[in-house]
């Protein structure tokens, strides 16, 4: 139970409460909080003390409100420090999470647009297109789909021995290690077919992060990752 | 008026038709597409090329559809490339947009959760909190608050002296020049007051950016931008 005194505010004392069991790993990521009136009751303060803690809680991140689902503990899953070629796998095992990789969809496409662009290719050349799925601890956070140029998909090993090394390594056996790239950020709503492989209603905000990826100097892969807003946060180092 | 031909289709020569029409500025940002049938006419395609076009533009990020309003040009507000402590006036100028800073509310504030923890304070530690509106052409872009500790604020010169040479360069005149910080990307939905100072709905995303600063080794600022997701894009180098 909390108690008033003249240090601490209880919304103050409530709000850290929260934030360190959400540190200690007591409140999982994703778990969803007990109602105000249960809060309430549970630490004997008024709803007005629950609201307001909850309402620094989702200004800080460490909850999110889904609009008549209740209030969530957000995930964290904090990208990389800048100027790091990071690798999804690598990101997700260093903070512990278990993974698996499902494939959607794979095959030859044209490619059009940005893609043919990105890639340094003529308009509608062929590409290979990999669509993957990646959950974290069961639960679906991205659907990538990477392009690859003819080039490069002529050699590849089959789907279940790319899947096992990872995309980068599988580059690096080639003799294409990626060596930079750049990643452009934005938010985008899910289509209905991204929507059901994220299990999450169609037009919910996502980040879309759009990578070129080159090894010394020629093109290797254009990719992008579609992640629920809620799951997703990206952390840059500024110098 | 479009022709099909045997090296492209109809649906790709609109593409970037219109593409062209985005980059060489005919196509200004923000600005509405005509509706379906009337590009239908425009360019003597049908229907369906139209929407085959259109969906290419969006899943490109070039245009963004907005649910019964129309399909507008998107503004591409780039951020730094990495490893720069970039400026938003400075970025803002580079894109040759005309900036205004409205001033929306200042004085000290109690520093709780993640902004005393930023700061280095005690928790309820005063600050001094400014909040800004940015304007890019005359149309609301990004929501700032900034809050900076009490060694400093008591040095500021005047809001006006202030807003005219920027904060970083009082930061700089007052002996702290920023040297590094850390930044921290999300989406959020926009609160009511939010909302109304963007001239948005509440409730649209928005890309939240919290920043770090310090000034050699001592923390100087905490500040967040709140940013509709439709205008902006933000760019990382990663080596």
């Amino acid at each position: 139970m909390l108690a008033a005194n003249q240090s601490d505010t209880l919304y103050n004392q409530l709000y850290r409460t929260i934030v360190d069991q959400i540190r200690r790993g007591v409140l999982a990521a994703g778990v969803k909080l007990p109602p105000e009136r249960e809060l309430c009751l549970i630490y004997q303060v008024s709803r007005i003390t629950v609201r307001q803690a909850m309402e620094r809680l989702e200004r800080d991140g460490f909850v999110s409100r889904r609009q008549g689902r209740g209030t969530f503990v957000q995930a964290g899953l904090v990208g990389p420090k800048t100027n790091r070629l990071y690798r999804l796998r690598d990101e997700l095992a260093s903070q512990g999470l278990k993974q698996d990789i499902r494939i959607l969809n794979w095959g030859t496409v044209q490619a059009d647009g940005l893609i043919a662009e990105s890639l340094h290719l003529p308009d509608l050349a062929m590409v290979y297109r990999l669509m993957r799925l990646f959950l974290a601890d069961e639960k679906p956070l991205t659907v990538e789909t990477s392009y690859l140029p003819a080039a490069i998909f002529l050699r590849l090993p089959d789907l279940k021995q790319l899947t096992k090394n990872g995309l980068y390594a599988t580059l690096e056996q080639l003799g294409y290690p990626p060596t930079r790239a750049t990643e452009r950020l934005r938010i985008v709503m899910a289509d209905r077919e991204t929507a059901a492989w994220l299990n999450r209603p169609q037009g919910c905000p996502c980040m879309h992060i759009a990578r070129s990826t080159e090894s010394n100097g020629q093109m290797v892969e254009y990719s992008t990752n579609i992640i629920p807003g809620d799951l997703f946060t990206y952390s840059v180092d500024l110098i």
